[in-house]
């Protein structure tokens, strides 16, 4: 059996790739939404058009049982999954793809290709699941380097170790979500991190990143799934001691997340894992607008009722998921527990939420799924939640922009930060392309503040898409941070968020960042571009 | 009215150290557990007999207006409270006095005084709320330094604003726990963090050791209230943003958490704060010993009830703190809540703590307290909790050695650790104190593990003790060590636990974290000898 293969330019599986029919939809539906007529289908690439660049650097003789300079590899391994990258997919633009991609199947393999990065002066780019909006896994040599090597976890896909009475799991960093759940999942336990990239991520990618899951509340990001973590550095191997907690000293699980890879390279974690879920309910409330419903969560989640789920989205961004609304906005509210009924919590959070000015003319709606059994109604979400990417990409085919951003802020400025985010994006979408419409829900709330997530959708201009993307991004990141918002509150910072990142952290953090990175990476071989220059 | 003040050599107020009577009562049952007769009191110690060396270095004029070479500054800034601490106090021996206490009135006061350590090569020691039990504020200049400057925060106590509606509080790194609950009180809001240095120790000292709080679960460690640190720093101040959340690289907040004065000085932060309780629900469960019940408490949390209070004890931890039991170990099993009625969490753990072979003939208590009231059970452990250090001083008194040790493993180290951990410990006791018990309760449960609580009792030697003492606590560290546990999970490393840190932590974030302290302190003045050496 041919292995199912990643689609070379744009996201996901070739395969589910939305055909001919589907972007006629899509084209008639985006059309309409910008205001015009239909638009028009572009041609798909093919990968033997892609314009890739000769390698720099030739394969190495001691390197060769797992580095290859494949065409394919190197295009699939070119960029991750941002705009951008799908953007010069599209256009068969490959001139940032790596000299070499490396492929070990142990640590000292690692250990051989740091070697001979540092020998040769050749960047090495730690490569997941690829799927990276933030330009993470594309590196750029310049002057610097001989070249670029992206080095591909793929083969670190186990589930070394359970320990059922911790609740907690030994796991390679390769593994992607699907393939570390199915082989948690005869024991009953799960992960439950179920980030957008689940299909294809790493669970040492999610590390790296800081990622977040979709679930609104509590044990949603990968910081406080982990337990342990193992590292390969230049310098040699890093590995934390498995605790529940610990207070000696400052964190050494909290240096490595986030480290994006400038560091080492993540090989194995210890995660918490938990039993898979059996009761769930499930609402839906109304609101006249997004901050009525932003107050509404805020007032959830300061009860001290915790849901799963906890999604609020504005009229536009209702429609365009299918989520049905009064006219107005959504708080979708979900509960899921592997112990007990979550009816009563349903209750308390519903009761907050009605009180908060709130609309539930449905009610909700609870289920013992039993344990092996799914939620039909959250498989829906989770299908169009996992199809989103495609969707996107598909968009660039028929000359459209579509990106996401996202950030978290404090619940004081988030009525402002949301205003003036949505007047900037749009201000500059009129500017640079015409037309556009921005909209916004609310993934993940806190009792101290909320996750705002931004979709905009634009007319491309032919051949000005880069430029005028940036202007979009720019003025949407600008005001991020000018109204107390984080530049990223789980995509991370990669290449594309440095000059907004080189604003919001400390300076004299960044120095101690970089002060940590010549110690464990002399040569400055890792990732370079991303968090800090040497 | 004159300031209420600290006992100049043992924990606390100096008007709440037992009298005589109570010191007579405690020497009839220590004397009995230890299996003789009624221990003798001991002569007080008297701060003129203090035995404290001339200053090396002079006050300097430019900061003379917070500076002092007062000796009772010198006595009370000499020590934390560790039992070797208490002891040295007993016997007058201040003969680590800092040669200077400063005490900044404000940041640019800080910056001078940092100025002047630079210059003159002094070592600057910050000092909160002077309870380290790791000699955490305890700087010996040895060779390297000229002298030693102790930087008391306490004029930093000021809750500076607060952020009701994303329930969070700007505070003075200075401020004691009941300073800042005072100024919270009115906005019907808590910090709801309860260590048992909750008294005498500082919002900053707590960020700076990762303190943990009596709350078994959840918001217990203050790194999970933390929004955001300031510090000054020899090189200036670092600041990060307010955040509820943030995927923008390894978070700068963490790297501050835990670092024990070696990076700069926290002067504020941003901390998530709670409605007060108003509910609350209390239940012994009995079983017939501590693994027993700690499998209970473990079933407790992984069934998704997170308890306030899931303390399990020992027999003799019970009987000594006063918990009833029937013979065997005790789970004590509290919720509590300011939005809603908490029987029925109650109702869900009993019913796991049953399920798990517990006893709970007195069922469970509920209270609906008011918003301003409190609950006498909960307040009579409070009082205990708090009273608990004065005893160990006074027992210093009656010569015996008492002290406490706590860790962190995961569940499946547990039983082992516990068991092994005893055995060394009790082993060591007969071997140079020739009696001794140990005790054991639980104090902090995790989905993942668990936090074991030591307290040890030994006859000691007169002259001999700190031999002794550092005999029993190699051994139970030792045992910690090699039994999966860490060195602290809430009581810091300090000076008293580098050796078995620095076994503990991954000797390349050892090198990475000295790489940042030249970064941010390149004369390696800030509180030498703790964490790492330069």
């Amino acid at each position: 059996m041919t292995p199912r293969q990643r689609n070379f330019w744009a996201w996901g599986w070739a395969d589910r790739f939305p055909d001919d029919d589907a972007r006629r939809a899509l084209a008639a539906r985006a059309g309409a939404a910008l205001g015009g007529g239909d638009l028009a289908l572009g041609a798909l690439p093919r990968l033997d058009d892609a314009r890739v660049p000769e390698p720099r650097v030739s394969v190495p003789t001691e390197l060769s049982a797992f580095a290859s300079a494949d065409r394919f590899e190197r295009v699939t391994h070119t960029y991750g999954r941002a705009y951008r990258d799908v953007l010069r997919g599209y256009r068969g633009d490959f001139s940032a793809a790596p000299d070499v991609v490396l492929r070990p199947r142990d640590e000292a393999e690692i250990v051989r290709a740091i070697r001979w990065c540092e020998q040769e002066n050749v960047a090495l780019v730690p490569f997941g699941g690829g799927t990276s909006v933030v330009g993470g896994v594309e590196a750029t040599s310049g002057d610097r380097y001989r070249g670029v090597a992206s080095l591909d976890l793929g083969a670190f896909d186990r589930v070394l170790e359970i320990d059922a009475k911790s609740r907690a799991a030994k796991i390679q960093a390769g593994a992607r979500g699907p393939v570390l759940e199915e082989q948690l999942a005869p024991h009953g336990l799960s992960l439950r991190f179920y980030p957008q990239s689940f299909e294809h991520a790493t669970l040492g990618g999610w590390i790296a990143t800081r990622a977040g899951g979709h679930f609104a509340t509590r044990l949603t990001h990968i910081d406080d799934l982990v337990e342990s973590i193992r590292m390969v550095t230049p310098r040699g191997v890093i590995e934390s001691r498995r605790l529940p907690a610990s207070g000696a000293g400052p964190s050494p699980d909290r240096a490595l997340l986030g480290s994006e890879g400038i560091l080492g390279i993540i090989t194995e974690a210890w995660v918490r894992v938990q039993a898979r879920p059996r009761w769930r309910s499930s609402a839906s409330v109304f609101f006249d607008d997004l901050p009525a419903a932003a107050n509404a969560a805020r007032a959830v989640v300061q009860s001290g009722e915790f849901p799963a789920n906890c999604r609020a989205l504005d009229a536009r961004e209702a429609m365009m998921n299918g989520v049905p609304t009064d006219g107005g906005a959504v708080l979708v509210l979900g509960f899921e527990s592997a112990d007990r009924d979550t009816a009563s919590s349903m209750a308390n959070a519903l009761s907050v939420g009605l009180a908060s000015g709130g609309r539930c003319p449905n009610g909700a709606k609870h289920r013992d799924a039993g344990e092996r059994g799914g939620d039909p109604s959250a498989e829906t979400w989770r299908e169009a939640f996992l199809g989103a990417p495609y969707l996107q990409s598909a968009l660039v085919t028929l000359g459209v922009i579509a990106d996401t951003f996202e950030t978290g802020c404090t619940w004081d400025r988030f009525d402002e930060l949301h205003a003036a985010v949505l007047e900037a994006t749009t201000e500059a979408m009129q500017r640079c392309c015409g037309a556009g419409f921005v909209t916004c829900r609310l993934t993940h709330v806190y009792p101290d503040g909320v996750a705002p997530y931004f979709t905009f959708v634009a007319p491309a201009r032919q051949g000005g898409e880069l430029e005028q993307w940036g202007e979009i991004k720019r003025a949407a990141s600008d005001a991020l941070l000018a109204h107390g918002g984080t530049i990223t509150h789980h995509h991370a910072v990669g290449r594309m968020h440095r000059p907004w990142y080189d604003r919001q952290r400390p300076e004299l953090f960044a120095e101690a960042l970089r002060a940590m990175k010549r110690t464990l990476d002399p040569h400055g071989i890792m990732n370079p571009g991303v968090l800090v220059d040497p």
